[in-house]
């Protein structure tokens, strides 16, 4: 493991954001807050009403097109991820359409459960959790359903640590009119991504992931086809009504409602990061390193990781626990040195896997601390790899 | 008007909260976020399932208890105040329900955009704007729709500064089944308010007000009797489900998605605070004095208040921009001088009348400074009170 260890140090990662014995977030989502966002968070309150404001929102707001990779204005809510999530479908669908939702972890079920809570029926398209996604469940769910009004899919689905391939999705969905909502929360700035060239209809992402921010804000972005069925949508909704927000940007850059202040101006802090650091193509590319060669150490330690290296994901990357460990004290016995790594979720994954995140300022110095923390946690609770067994 | 601002000096007010210097934001919502808040809110980020996160919800839940006076959950969501009001809407009714709004101002109004966009039939009840609220339009409304489920009312119209008069209000509702709903979001703390011993059925609260905190949180608490009428709601809800919510807390002190994090560590600082100042009692003591002292400076500039001294909230003070002068360019002048006060909002008051609020930290330094600039700049538009004319 030493030598993976060194391995992965070798691996260019663009600072430390941390001390090296501060404790150190690894959970997939929230994410290490880098010191100059946090710095940002604690600066004098300002009215969002004012010509100081407006310039951040500008700002932010030419950012996030840039993360998105759209033309399209991208909201800013105030809400969790779901918040967002729950924006979309509630916009762009009427009680009784019909959509696809590609569930394969609890995030996927996440699309079905907030449907079925305004009486869209679900047709649900069932990947083995953990692995890819055959495109022909999708191509033949719209054949049985061609009325389907949307493809709900998720860019990596953080409980089970898997990257799905929106490409094949959106070609697997052929000339269907469904429009493609995509759950891109964990996945922007760590799965590659690009919302206009994939034909994705709404994109939705949260603070608290990649854009290295507190959770409480949440983004949405939708493409000409779906602001156009957002205009004969007939869900209910006030907060999270989109038509109403446009509206309010495009008449005086203002949100409907008070915005998260201070996460927006900490918001602009970690796009400038972001920006100088090479922008949002670098660091996914250097997401793709790190979670590969986190991957190899991890396999170097005999363990063996849960999703398909097919589709295993750049952001999170979910372990099994061996064979006679018990999940919840490997998790505390690596917390006590400092490391908090995830959990499974859920009566599936829960004990089964923990999850360890990759996401934004994380870099090999934090990884390889996590490693460490790893070993040494699995040698106290008597664990002995296979191979040196 | 040096008198006035000598007298307002000698109410005592606890600390100023930035330098003699600084900027000052006298807005209601956003307030003035004080610095012990300000560095909670850059500390590291740290995960909302541990145990050291679950400690401070722990505390901010019995902090938040003795603010709204319930013995019931305060449950924490993430998102602006109207996120609540719609909570409290989706939660308590179910489409074609009759419900009364109170309206009278921008706010009042909003609990009526909130019912009809879920369907919910409104009986408007309209007290002239920055009038007192005659309960016998209350107790008649109930004669002619005596099946209405709730009573949607507003502790502090921040658009009128208007506090209206909840007891009297639960009194004209009479033995009716109704539920009081009270929009308390920038009254907490300012106005006298007691939830159980008024009678209110569901309360609902933002952060950027009385809390001193930064906009992203909302509050929201039901009476036994909204949790029953929860129970049989058919208004459809996801990300605002409170049964779902208050579920998850009871299972394991959890939000069902995740919460603003670094909000609720702020949120802890401030409770302290406020606790440490001799608690919400103290807080409405203060606001009282020193809005009353407030008022009487203004007059005796020679402004007209545009709120009816039998109903001027302690929250926030409405004044009507004096004849010959043009609002915007009073504020921008006021504003030149560090301090930030409101416009009027919407065709009804922009323009005609701005608003300072003396809210959270503010205190007399604060007020007195705003009273040296509002002055300087009435000067600089070539205003004259009248009864110096």
């Amino acid at each position: 493991m030493t030598e993976q260890a060194n391995l992965n140090s070798k691996l260019g990662h663009p600072e430390r954001s941390e001390g090296s014995h501060d404790p150190i977030l690894l959970t997939p989502g929230p994410t290490i807050v880098p010191p100059e966002v946090r710095q940002a968070l604690g600066r004098p309150m300002v009215h969002h009403r004012t010509a100081e404001f407006r310039a951040v929102l500008q700002e932010v707001e030419s950012g996030l097109k840039a993360l998105f990779k759209t033309s399209e204005l991208v909201l800013i809510l105030t809400s969790s991820g779901t918040g967002a999530m729950e924006a979309a479908a509630v916009n762009l669908l009427s009680a009784g359409d019909e959509a696809l939702v590609i569930q394969g972890g609890k995030f996927g079920e996440r699309w079905r459960e907030i449907c079925e809570a305004y009486g869209v029926k679900v047709i649900a398209v069932d990947p083995p959790w953990g692995k890819p996604l055959p495109p022909r469940l999708i191509s033949e769910a719209l054949r049985q359903h061609p009325g389907a009004r949307a493809v709900f899919a998720t860019l990596c689905e953080t409980s089970t640590g898997v990257a799905y391939d929106l490409k094949a999705i959106r070609q697997a969905m052929g000339d269907c009119e469904a429009l493609l909502v995509v759950d891109a929360i964990s996945g922007l700035l760590a799965e590659p991504f690009d919302m206009d060239a994939s034909g994705v209809d709404a994109a939705v992402c949260g603070s608290q992931k990649g854009m290295m921010l507190p959770p409480g804000l949440a983004f949405i972005a939708l493409s000409p086809r779906a602001w156009e069925a957002a205009k004969s949508s007939r869900l209910p909704k006030y907060y999270f009504n989109l038509l109403k927000a446009r509206a309010s940007w495009e008449k005086e850059m203002d949100t409907p409602f008070t915005p998260a202040i201070t996460l927006l101006v900490g918001l602009n802090e970690s796009l400038k990061k972001i920006q100088g650091q090479g922008g949002v193509d670098r660091f996914v590319q250097r997401h793709q390193g790190q979670a590969q060669a986190l991957r190899q150490s991890l396999q170097a330690l005999g363990l063996q990781l849960y999703a398909d290296p097919a589709c295993a994901s750049n952001a999170v990357t979910a372990v099994k626990v061996p064979d006679g460990v018990n999940g919840k004290d490997l998790i505390s016995k690596i917390k006590k040195q400092g490391i908090t790594v995830a959990g499974g979720q859920g009566k599936e994954l829960s004990g089964k896997i923990f999850r360890i995140a990759s996401m934004g300022v994380v870099g090999s110095a934090e990884l390889d601390r996590c490693l460490q923390a790893l070993t040494q946690a699995l040698t106290e609770l008597g664990w002995k790899a296979p191979s040196h067994g």
